[in-house]
């Protein structure tokens, strides 16, 4: 990141959120936004969640659009950078690059297009992170996600130590 | 792990299983329960086996309920600690903590507590490794589990070498 | 690896395909086939595709047959060290293991064989790698795959620096 992230945000119009809070009413003491080793961040799976409203519910595409699960693939990307950016002290020049992006997106049977949905999040990492975008991937299409979300979203990162 | 986890354990009315091995009849030469790198140790997906038999089958939450598989997710933890402790050869002193839990919930559509059954998981590893339990966590529903398990749970952690 | 890995594939009948591309008409320029961090490389989720076409499709097993997918398995591997191999630029003595595969199955609810399925991605990691081949895996049956695909494999090998 030779860059300002928050330049480049500023840029595209968005902004990131606090740092993720995990969901729901219980949360274990053990389970955390973000945890790093081996000069990795883990980052938990991500839901497109504003303000700790879902913008997504339901399988695609029956229940959600493919359109509305790519723009909450988005969402989910944002509060992850937000995690690791809560990591890194929001320090941005300690960010080498994001390096595997899981994509779960909740579907029907016979939905063909769970990569697509995946996009939504490949693009907006690749307009936020620029050259340290480039990243592996899997997408995959499940039968259910917490609280009913349309897709989550899990982020590795690789930083330099500080 | 400052504490000695064989007495944590022990405190908690708990006690490691033998080291897992692969499920079923036929397990290819190429597959480990655990395998490390990086100072990482990769934990294959476990399920809720107790002396071989499994605890908990079927989808959540019509065959399966979530009480149990709560409970499951438990017992997956169990079998994956048995699984670093071999490859650590029980120096517990060498791990360093737990970094990532993957938690898989056989489910039926519409079902949405996959983080409250993963929640069984994360819990667990709270009690028994302490300061070194807190980790980034991904919980999904899919179709179908080997065995027809109802929880699958993978774990990463990160060690010290010897 | 102490042998050649191509004499071994030679043996074996085999031969690496071309390097694979992501699937799809359009594809992120964030996304890669391979993406390297701290010793460790991540492939992405490799579909079975020869020469642009998935040999396997569908869910397992009323739509695709639990042999095909098994066959299939075999196939995502073949793309995903074609992957890895684009990395080591063919040096395949930089590679020192594979570190964990995980296998997504496309199925209906009530199949109890994904770690089957996922065999025929170990048993032919252990084939072509020999002593670098033992690794973690999680199995799991999911509801959608991309381009319908029966099976997509993700794979993680460490490497040495150059």
């Amino acid at each position: 990141m030779t860059e300002s992230l928050t330049d480049r945000l500023a840029s595209l119009g968005l902004r990131l959120p606090p740092t993720p809070k995990a969901v729901a009413t219980y949360i274990p003491a053990a389970l955390v936004p973000a945890e790093q080793a081996a000069g990795l961040v883990f980052i938990s799976g991500q839901l497109p969640m504003v303000e700790g409203k879902l913008t997504a519910t339901g399988a695609v595409p029956s229940k959600c659009s493919e359109a509305m699960a790519v723009e909450a693939a988005g969402q989910c990307v944002l509060n992850g950078l937000a995690a690791v950016g809560g990591v890194l002290e929001h320090r941005w020049d300690r960010l080498i690059r994001c390096v595997r992006v899981g994509v779960f997106v909740q579907t029907e049977p016979g939905f063909d297009g769970a990569h697509r949905v995946a996009n939504g999040a490949s693009d907006l990492i690749g307009q936020i992170l620029g050259d340290a975008a480039p990243h592996a991937r899997a997408a995959v299409g499940v039968t259910s996600l917490p609280l009913d979300a349309a897709v989550e979203v899990e982020l590795l990162f690789a930083i330099r130590p500080e």
